[in-house]
């Protein structure tokens, strides 16, 4: 088999553990398989880099950062091949420049064009491991560029897909994707397998196992991912197609995000073009929304409910307020003790009356609604944030995700 | 003009300090000058980096180590083409790679074959300044390499060679060359001008103001040298062909080296090819021996001393005890007492007495000359560690050097 596998930056924080992962790297080589490594920087590297470049400027030349970020990776990359060496396994490194992994020119957040394989596939029939740092590729013009946050899962997803690998093999700091949070809900469980769809909603709803841009890069091009543990032995979670032996419950993971605010416009007038202009002045000061509501109206007026992140929490309510003065609208409130509690699942599309079950057991425990968003395969509620971890734990039970039995701790 | 500058790593160890470089590059630039600037890395990093390596293994892969070491070289590149862009100068850094400095494939310690001009000169033709990481090369075949260490100062000089730029600055911790080490002889003085020939010597005899292979470079290709301070305004001290308003003393700097020892085979058999063998013996062991005095022999049995590394002392004394054995020699003795004097000049091919001189000088004070070697502008004495800051501080004030009066501290 080929297999391409990725390390994360807790993976590869120190030369202790960047030997643990050669010797699992050696066993699957003992094996017969060949394999393509996927490196992070070590963990707090890329921020020390950066917190360099913005100790001389806020907004440092785009170019250049990607220059100096990339070393992180390099520095993991030379010594993960400078151990396997050691171990007597033969590998060698290739950047991204010389693995001719090819983006487009967007600095700090490149998109990968093409991957010409025949430099790593020559250096996999002399037998080698071959190393290359993740996040990192080269413009047509030999500029060295960076993919942007998680870049490496992307990495380590495309190369798989240009080499035709068999397993994209993504190692990390937990073991697998779970029905929920297991820091909130103690009876969430490991899922063997989960599709594609599914796994890019909970990416999106803010599980943080991988990377988005690398889930659709694996639906796209049809590449299986593994989610394993570095630090343990467990089976992992499986990202694939659907595939008809998927267990089929009618939610798969139920997830929760308390990172928004939410703002409303009192008293909109109704008249086409409002709506663009509240959002256009966002959407100007670069502020992603993420949940919008619109109430029906009365006597021609309307609230406007949306989440931004917390972060863009008080621009956002500024800019409504001179927005809503601009199209006399009656006031602007923000709320900041939200929380957004979702549930996702393929089973949604076939399953009736999936939304009205999440909302009487959250209506059971007394848990009010405040706005509502859905797509095929999720439904988003926002609530008071103090009821989150409720919702999250009375979620994962109506819907039968629970353990049979508390997990014990490791 | 087209200057090459080379900053070392003290002169690039934080944002602040490399601020001022970039005052400095615009100040150039704004009295027209094209500017091709090579730095080093931040002082202790690329130890940093290879105590990682050696965390993994004592001799780490040599490919991988220069993958590693010059990530060092790179993140400094491009900290100062941010610094400049901030301050409103145009700039762009170029890799090894990217500028096409091409040596062999010796990693650790390659050789510089050529370098592609075409890459830089288009970017200094935009009117930018061009940032290039020193010590960093890439091979044939693309794969980098490194130059060793201050290899930096061979990048800078390479690059004015192949650019054929007008002057390369060196900037260092200290503002010239000095006639002795202004530690040891408060007397030294600034020299305005030292020829190749001359530099070579107290490069070879310790004075570690520039390495001696960007010294062999420059006079190869008579690239003029300016060695000047990065912290303070000095005019510094040129390094260039030999020329007739040279200052024409008999003697031009006095150096000193306390970091060896003497070992002394005595009785040895005065017959051919024992020397061969003591010193084979030596240099299978890697061990680089600098003086080798060998004295008349008396009944066909004569005494070999030279001096060794001191950090090779032990080994070396050991082989030696080895070797004596088996010629036959009656013993070996070991002294790490002892600092070799030396006083260096183009003057003394003109000068009769120069040798005389010295040696007069060291014997009224009282000092004992253990071991003599001489080349045509070079002539060092071995003695007792114990006078060899007097001896300096002596022969300087013989040959003239002494500065009228004592320089006020800085």
């Amino acid at each position: 088999m080929l297999i391409v596998q990725k390390y994360g930056g807790t993976s590869v924080a120190d030369p202790e553990r960047i030997k643990n992962i050669a010797k699992r790297i050696i066993k699957y080589r003992e094996e017969d398989n060949d394999v393509v490594v996927v490196v992070s920087a070590m963990a707090g590297e890329t921020d020390r880099l950066l917190n360099l470049a913005h100790s001389i400027n806020k907004f440092p030349d785009e170019r250049e950062v990607d220059v100096l970020i990339s070393t992180g990776e390099q520095v993991v990359s030379a010594l993960l091949a400078i151990t396997l060496k050691t171990m007597f396994c033969d590998a060698v490194s290739l950047l991204g420049h010389q693995a001719k992994i090819v983006t487009d020119s967007s600095f700090t957040k490149a998109r990968i064009s093409h991957i010409d394989k025949n430099q790593i596939m020559s250096e996999l029939n002399k037998g080698r491991v071959v190393v290359v740092p993740g996040f990192q590729g080269v413009d047509e013009k030999g500029n060295i560029t960076t993919l942007g946050r998680g870049g490496s899962d992307t990495s380590a997803v495309a190369l798989a897909a240009a080499l035709d690998a068999d397993l994209c093999e993504i190692y990390t700091d937990v073991d697998g994707v779970y029905t929920a949070d297991p820091n909130i809900c103690d009876r969430a469980r490991r899922l063997d397998k989960i599709s594609y769809e599914e796994m890019l909603e909970m990416a999106s709803l803010g599980a943080k196992v991988l990377q988005i841009r690398s889930v659709e890069f694996a639906a796209r091009y049809n590449v299986p991912i593994l989610v394993k543990s570095s630090f343990t032995d467990g089976e992992g979670t499986l990202v694939c197609k659907e595939v008809l032996d998927m267990e089929r419950m009618e939610v798969t993971g139920v997830t929760y995000n308390k990172n928004e605010v939410k703002i409303t416009v009192a008293g909109v007038p109704d008249k086409p073009g409002i709506a663009a202009q509240l959002f256009s002045a966002l959407s100007d000061a670069n502020i992603v929304i993420d949940v919008i509501v619109q109430n029906i109206s009365h006597d021609n007026l309307t609230d406007i409910t949306f989440t931004v992140a917390k972060a863009d929490g008080k621009k956002a309510f500024k800019i409504m307020e001179e927005t809503a003065l601009a199209i006399g609208a009656s006031g602007v409130a923000i709320d900041e003790n939200i929380a957004k509690v979702s549930i996702v699942g393929l089973g949604m599309r076939s399953h009736a009356g999936v939304a009205s079950k999440m909302f009487s057991a959250l209506a059971k425990e007394g848990i009010n609604i405040e706005a509502i968003t859905t797509s095929e395969i999720k439904i988003s509620c926002v609530i008071e944030s103090k009821y989150g971890e409720l919702a999250v734990r009375t979620l994962h039970k109506v819907f039968g995700l629970d353990a049979e039995y508390v997990a014990e701790e490791k």
